[in-house]
């Protein structure tokens, strides 16, 4: 997800725009025009910190120097200090809560990722542990790579880059043989097509019409652990990635990872979110 | 916060855009371009409501007509139907997410609000219950909609909607009543003035220096309930309103609650937030 | 209404995208691309400059060095150079009218702002003077700031910073207790509370119910001195901030003025505008 | 200047938005969201309305019935009703500003420009009445529409529309001759080529070269007559459209006129403007 | 490539915007504005129409009702009309050219991928015929869905939905080894992995390492068949789908796709297109 | 064509967010972070290179140094080197795409544009070589500049520049003679006046009424002849500039250049292109 500095910084001054209304007020009072100061973005709770190519590109634009101490997807403890910045006292103000709001939000995401990660890790699971499209409204891409670097899987960044043939589009073309014959007729070679299902027979109906990833959806772990068996008697097993969805929680995650699929995804990782307690502390020169 | 129609509209096709990429591929192969269809958004469980003005204004907005079966604000069961929608399948399928991500998101915070502001009344407790700027970055106005619907205080907008000193100010003008007198010097008239403090010294020093509210920053429940008496001995507590800041959450709101402030404030209202669970359902025609 | 430079600069740049078409088709023709010059903006009559800050960000975010002479708010005699320009010759052509526009607006603003403040001094009144939002479509930043920047008072920056309750309000709502009512149940507690009245009984009443301002609308000087003496004698005038609007021109300002108003209100600041005479002058090297 | 709804609404609603904020917090607390009402836009003084169509496409856009009862350019008296409209209260209120700041800032221009127009009429005088680039910043569209609609030229929409040499690209070039060899060798055959002058001598040698418009940059109206008949007498007059530019203001405005020139132009048109004074009143229903 | 009606709508806004300047000078002046019309688009040419779907949408928006006589990606005769128009002559004519540049390249585009697709189904060939990111400069969707239409593969719809590591790829990673373990390591599941190879050699090590598409890139024609030959004897052939690209043009087109390949892709399809001829008559009422 | 920097480097970055979707994801896998590289844009074929200023900017914008080894407009050989770069790898990469398009489709057009002047030239004619309004949808800037570098006429830049009456116009207004009264009562002084008519007759008709330029559209060779002729007979081909227009093309452009017409103009310069054949290179540091 690596965007041109120019395009990230237009998502960026779109947050800060909302947050600035016709100015900050109080600093235009308070402070005079000509103030320096030197700032430190400093963790106030252990966690893994993300957004710090963010604030960086959101700070140089607007013409304060700074420098990060650790890289994005590092763990830090409480009171540890983040990235310093030098500049400006009121852009350093009038800027603060926005920056503060985007690296909280994306290391709070982060951190819950990697806790999670963490405990598949430990477990001996190298289950896949995806984000679904359940993301702040907007804010896509922040939350995906905040889960990417805690470790977890991106899943759709748009509705344009994988085919996912959900209970709504079978039902409208009648059955899964029916939307799959659709699909296969016109889908750019470039893409994968995973269908979602809700019973073992059409579990085994989507691999043996040959699909890229089956999407258990709402499954029992009981159930996957009979689908994934039945696909493997079939030898259909290592022709199709499994992924469980619905109803997954990082209280149940093991679980779900234990059944033998592929990947489980979990929408609560973007849109069950504590934000990691930063600040930004100012040291005038 | 009512917004003309349209500049609603912006708002959200905003949010669409970022969801839509170059277009939904699956939907595209799989439903054909006259399908219509009805749908309704449903409630996976309990809550109160917030985002049907939202989600209205952006079906209408596409040609889908829709129906909401109660009003902004209101108290849902599980399994209750929100709105009902009719029209082309593909266009509903293509902002299904993005319309379930805001309605989510929004309902959450609202209905978190509307339980702790439940507490404070069970407590006989007239406290306002205000959120901060801590909302997830570019989602202020969402944010703060859906605490106002679930019964909680707004706080500032932006920057420039009440003039709030915080420590970082006062250092830079030295002290508590250098800031203030630069500020009443060129306020606008409109404005009310806040300032931050973080000891009883300085609580007394503002009141007596005259401001509209004093924020007590990361005061434990004993040091406000001194304040609060000191300023009544003093006759200034009439002259100010008080709010508690910093360190406040959903458990031991009650206790900061019941200390004799007119405003506690938790920015965990927008930044830990569960979204509701919500569904959108079709019933093809 | 200090804006973060990137925040500003977007709003400048949609400005200058305005006047630029397709691109400036003259300077294209006759000047070489490699040509630089000196240029200097100067006063070409006397008045107060606003806008400097705008039009450095501008010229900087094209790449042209600059140097102001003087600050925002200061006097200028008519021929004082103001600004100095270094850069690409095309690029100082193709931005000189935008940027005049920019600050010769501003200035003229700025000029007959501090003229009325001067009078009121002059006449020992310590009067707010304040302007409202009958400012040129779309230019209420500019033109706001450029009466702050002459000595007024911004009043509203948008229609979320102040609770005023118009005519409109109080017919919809029945009566001023009514819509009073209404407002003090939801309003939140970082707003100041205004109400328009239209006589003498109503601004009592208000008064009575608890408002922060009122706003007497098109009184004559006659009744707005009976006012404030009923108020005064009442025991309520200290518990309100009066404010004179409609019917005040520069001309009857001073009579206004000394009724003991706190504020008055005049759309003429942004609504009858002569922009200050500016031109940009080019030494070429 | 007709432009396509669409693209128009666009300019309109940022205009809108720069005054919403994050929503209209007074009319959301007293105004029923059900509550719809008629209310009429009435001129307060009489003039030339100009913004009927900008104001029509803004109330339509955001679901407001409305009838004009008279066409733009038309004279209206004082009291005289302008526009009918019918729909959601609250729309109508949070728009009421912007809608009202359009069309006296339009319908300003447009008196002032019928006014001057008329003088010129009534001198039997058929001088091109136009104005500059001198507009609100960002307003060049509205201002100059406005122009048109009161009588007056509107000069050059953008920088991409004339091809105008000024003093510094001739300086830049060396010399007029120079200049023109420039521009001729590559300029459009679709647009007209204007140069300025600041001598007799340079306006007859630039006629020599071949120019469609010359503008007589602050020339005294006594060197404007001088510098006609020396044209007459060269035989060079029916080749070139003169232009007066420079100190015209109203006051002065028919000497410039009948000095023999074909077109006089003033900044003042559109930079020292006075709105129309226009009310919006609301009849509930 | 289904795009909710609002989202596509202000893509093609963006457009027309571009087209519009500060308005259409000459249909204000000629064309009264009460005038309405019917209008056709017409085929000067036999081809494939694609773009019905995006001019109905611009239509619709500027209030012009209208209706397609054929269905998007459909044949048509010289002479045919395609779309039939009902409503205000000003805005017909002011949108006229916009909307016949994007009707016209995206059925040359259409008319020239379906005749290449004919190509190869009449030599038996079903190889799938691809179009590259060579798009005109921002108009990969329009470019992109022309080619659907016209029954070719849309590849990549951004950088964000395949990985496809080219040459300079695995120059930086060092090899091919190393670069395909870096993107093993951390990939979505959700995408494909693409990789470019130069050599035989190189085809038969990222097949061996596991890939989902081998793209040959400017491979002879008789290298792509030992290519392919020797995948076969090692029995990796339908491990992978296997992409010709580079000097591939609609000459030597069936010299590629009939070496055993699955996949031709062309810059040309979007980078070497000619409009088709279509114009739009109108028939005034 | 000149644009400033920022206004222009924002119709760029709107070209590359086009392509960028959520981000280069293998970029992302693949290159390190502190990665830097020189690189080259290289000419794969011959031709007239254009783009030069539009790349440089977009480098720029995003931080990479890069230096032109040609002047835009300047021939070039194949494998000749155009540009030079240095800085962060990954950016090089995700923004390579869009860089050659935008080079690539302009050179295309100025390598075409120049080769058919150059045929005019060779035939000792100075016939001006025109564009139309028949651009890429949204690319109208690009194209024109294209036409321009390469040694032809922009033509109309917008639908505000130049006054042309076509025939649907004249067919609204009833004929020729009414078309052109409506224009010249209101038309600004600062615009040219075109009229595209259908027979010697119109031409003629056109003439005698004054105006600048007459559009001869879709006449054969010896119907233009035979206007010529006519307008020569009756004094009045010194008067008006003659476009010849419709049925144009490469092919026959120095039979229709040879009838004395003044200008004509090619739909094919910007809607039958071919984008010329130009790399990235890049040499790892």
């Amino acid at each position: 997800m690596f965007l041109p500095r120019k395009i990230l910084e237009m998502k960026l001054l779109a947050l800060l725009a909302e947050d600035s209304g016709q100015g900050d007020i109080t600093t235009d009072l308070v402070i005079p025009s000509n103030s320096t100061s030197n700032a430190s973005i400093i963790a106030r709770e252990a966690g893994v910190i993300a957004g710090i190519e963010e604030i960086s590109v959101l700070l140089s634009s607007s013409g304060l120097r700074n420098r990060s101490l650790i890289a994005d997807g590092s763990t830090v403890k409480a009171e540890q200090r983040i990235l310093e910045i030098q500049g400006d006292t009121r852009t350093i103000l009038s800027i603060e809560r926005t920056a503060l709001n985007i690296m909280s939000r994306m290391s709070g995401i982060a951190t819950k990722t990697r806790r999670l990660k963490d405990e598949l890790r430990e477990a001996k699971l190298n289950t896949v542990l995806a984000c679904t499209r359940k993301t702040a409204p907007g804010l896509g891409f922040f939350d995906k790579k905040a889960v990417f670097l805690g470790g977890g899987d991106t899943h759709r960044l748009h509705l344009d880059d994988l085919i996912l043939i959900k209970d709504n589009h079978v039902a409208a073309a009648g059955n899964i043989g029916k939307a799959l014959r659709k699909v296969k007729l016109r889908a750019s070679f470039s893409k994968k097509i995973e269908i979602e299902v809700a019973t073992l027979q059409d579990a085994l109906g989507a691999a043996k019409l040959g699909v890229d990833i089956i999407l258990l959806d709402n499954f029992k772990p009981g159930q996957i652990r009979k689908t994934v068996k039945t696909l493997e008697k079939e030898g259909l097993r290592r022709r199709v990635m499994l992924e469980a969805s619905g109803g997954i929680t990082s209280q149940n995650l093991l679980v779900f990872a234990s059944t033998g699929v592929d990947i489980v995804s979990l929408g609560e990782l973007t849109s069950n979110t504590k934000s990691l307690d930063l600040s930004l502390e100012i040291l005038r020169t």
